[in-house]
């Protein structure tokens, strides 16, 4: 009974999904659903990632907290495009609550939006909301067990950014331990090592990112 | 509709945690409901405080994964009683769950009895479990913005335990503003500082739940 609820809920949504995909389709928009547990860095990815590439593309994002504004009012900072959504206790976005921003966007203006999810490594990854791809952060604190204990997140992902690489001195933990896990659950995850405290890593991602949003473009 | 589904599922399981807890209670067992994002040091700090207290008291386990058995392998190397629950993508454990493992354990061999929770900073901090109080961890890296955004946790919980501070100096955040943090969501809760790596601070925690095994034995 309790599954055939969850079913439900699940085919209800990848439907919202479907429809939400169809309209970003008509602008041409590369849209990412960006996880990770809380603090692993989602914010401040997205934060370096505008700096990077908002002369080259106009991006816009889409905030999702529990509750709180504060991370729609750092991406504010940066003079683009940008929606909170509170879910108001609810651990993770879906294909409604994404719905429900269209009308502050103007699409046709964007080339890519971010949807940053609520920091949560499980639900998440359960919901699509008419994404492109996901994409996830697992910063070096966290450890090398997590996508062996928290796999469909993982599984889910076409990128993982392994993020904190400068704490990796002062931990028991190994960059590397962590992609041969990681990819253990996906062989087929893009990954890429950053900072986003000291900026080592990033240009690759830019690069990787700047590609696949021309590629879109020209799809 | 849905609202009043997720309503019968959460009074549901409120009714299951209160027989749990009349059982705990005819051991005079202390039940502590562990609770953190992934990473932040739940296991480390098991791990830490079965060292230090096993002479004192027979110590129980219940550990909580999506899948896997690598931290009920962890605790098992501490010749305890530990019960791995997985719960098959489930985003937290509930009062069945915990009802289940009933058969592993003799309660009254034991004085304290310690539920891990799945690392999630949300949908845990609405499920009792029978527990005397839920104690949640918040590491370091995580960030100081975290009460703000995940409130329900930090509000249903007794005990904060902010782990990795020997990281403090390697990142751009404060832990005196963690505290204030954590302190304007509920002015109730009972601090501590700790390093589960260096062991620095973890004395006072070992003192506090010492005092509070004992309490509960002569309750």
């Amino acid at each position: 009974m309790k599954i055939s609820v969850v079913k439900n809920i699940l085919e209800a949504n990848d439907r919202i999904a479907q429809e939400n995909r169809a309209i970003f389709d008509e602008s041409n928009l590369l849209v990412i659903n960006l996880m990770s547990s809380p603090g692993a860095g989602k914010t401040s990815l997205l934060e370096k990632t505008i700096d990077a590439l908002k002369n080259d593309f106009q991006i816009g994002v889409i905030e999702g907290d529990i509750q709180s504004s504060q991370d729609a009012e750092r991406i504010a900072r940066k003079e683009i495009p940008v929606v909170q959504i509170n879910t108001g206790g609810a651990c993770h976005l879906d294909g409604n609550m994404i719905r429900d921003t269209f009308k502050e966007f103007v699409f046709d203006d964007l080339d890519l939006l971010v949807v940053e999810n609520v920091g949560n490594l499980v639900c998440p990854a359960e919901f699509k909301v008419g994404e492109d791809f996901k994409a996830m952060i697992l910063s070096v604190p966290e450890g090398e067990d997590k996508p062996a204990k928290y796999p469909l997140m993982f599984h889910e992902s076409k990128v993982l950014l392994i993020n904190k690489i400068d704490l990796a001195p002062y931990l028991d933990c190994s960059v590397e331990d962590m992609k041969k896990e990681a990819l253990k659950v996906n062989p087929h995850l893009t990954i890429f090592e950053v900072s986003c405290k000291t900026g080592e890593g990033l240009d690759s991602w830019y690069a990787w990112l700047k590609d696949a949003v021309n590629n879109r473009k020209s799809a």
